[in-house]
């Protein structure tokens, strides 16, 4: 077996998946990582059809992502993906976005996989796959760990959502992507003109499911914009944001 | 300038974009379908950039889509587009789906693009582009034009949407595929798994905005059933959808 320690996927940004700033839209950003790591996972013999050998499942526990920029319109863009850490009940995976023609770094993103048992939904041993220690990378991933994110306290902004036929995949939960939208929108169209999202970080707690109305409560301090989307009181993700100034050519 | 008469993408079904079913989601189809057109009209020379040149702006009118099943997790398919007409003011642009290793045919699309002028927002005249005309091609598209779509008389199903951050798109409008989704979620995961969405015909009428509340309502005929999307009581878009039950393997 290749023992690829970095795995590349290149992309074009096509009118079609640019959000209103003519950018890669965050979640679309995630469905990329999702991608790519399960590529490599694949490509190293621990995807997810060896864990099912075992009973086991992946599960995307947290992300952070940092952005200087997002691939603009018609932009080529790579992701690389490579593995920081791993031990017998998760991995850290991270990845470089770069701009695919200059090279130019645009950010760089950490997740944490923890491995279940299918049947009881608790954590599972990965020593079956203990090969993959051989695969652990130095490359540097220069952006913070994902922080502890507490609850919300006296929320600011409240709305509701029930999740519908297009928001669920094929586990039947609802999809890792679409929880980016919902809790980015959480603020309107006007904030991400004026504003980027430099940091984004989400911990997913438990699955929701169709037909679930869940609560989405934010709160804005000097630490960023925290949301939690729960379920009857229980977290289903919790997220912290930052948003920078757009600084426009020329100033 | 080539006159490729014919354009062919390949995908690979990835986890992330399958829905409820393990299949290509339909309006995923729809972000195919655009992508495709759009790549071959620019490869003809006749896209995006070259009607700017007059003021003018391809607007995506009507798809009909009918598919025999829909690509499967994993499967690689690939959407093969060409013109079937061409006038001074639309163009009909087919596809075939089909499964990109065995060659199956999995269905059809066809499309309907209007140019308009990007100020006045009237029927714009395509006579520059005329040399578009050589590349009209006469392979057969064996579905049924999309046929005009009554209104919606006692509905039974009704809801109501307004537009988020996550469902514009790069014009400032809401996204064409994103219709296609509240549309569908008329209907439930029940629905979809029991049957499958035979044929689909969506009429865009006006654009949305973001913060726009819509009416959907839905009702359900021998004809099939019938979605109209209305902004203060005119329409957005119209559609009409006809479902087949899954015949198991075996039965």
């Amino acid at each position: 077996m290749t023992m690829m320690k970095e795995y590349t996927c290149e992309y074009a940004l096509s009118a079609a998946l640019c959000n209103a700033q003519g950018e890669l839209a965050p979640a679309q950003l995630v469905e990329d990582i999702l991608e790519v790591a399960t590529e490599h996972a694949d490509a190293l013999g621990v995807g997810f059809d060896r864990l099912a050998e075992d009973g086991n499942l992946w599960v995307l526990s947290r992300i952070a992502i940092e952005m200087n920029r997002y691939p603009r319109l018609h932009e080529r863009y790579a992701l690389t993906t490579w593995i920081e850490d791993y031990n017998r009940h998760f991995s850290e995976r991270n990845f470089e976005i770069t701009s695919a023609d200059a090279g130019e770094t645009l950010g760089y993103a950490r997740t944490i996989w923890v491995a279940i048992n299918i049947d009881t939904r608790r954590p599972a041993d990965l020593t079956s796959i203990e090969h993959l220690r051989g695969t652990v990378s130095d490359r540097p991933c220069p952006i913070r760990r994902q922080g502890k994110i507490r609850p919300v306290a006296e929320p600011q902004i409240r709305n509701t959502y029930t999740f519908r036929v297009s928001d669920i995949d094929v586990n039947r939960h609802v999809n890792s992507a679409r929880y980016v939208e919902i809790i980015l929108n959480q603020l309107g169209l006007e904030e991400y003109d004026r504003c980027m999202l430099a940091r984004f970080e989400i911990e997913y707690r438990r699955e929701a499911h169709y037909g679930d109305t869940v609560d989405i409560e934010s709160t804005l301090d000097s630490d960023g914009i925290i949301t939690a989307l729960t379920l009857a009181g229980s977290p289903v993700c919790l997220s912290r944001s930052a948003l920078t100034p757009r600084i426009k050519q020329g100033d």
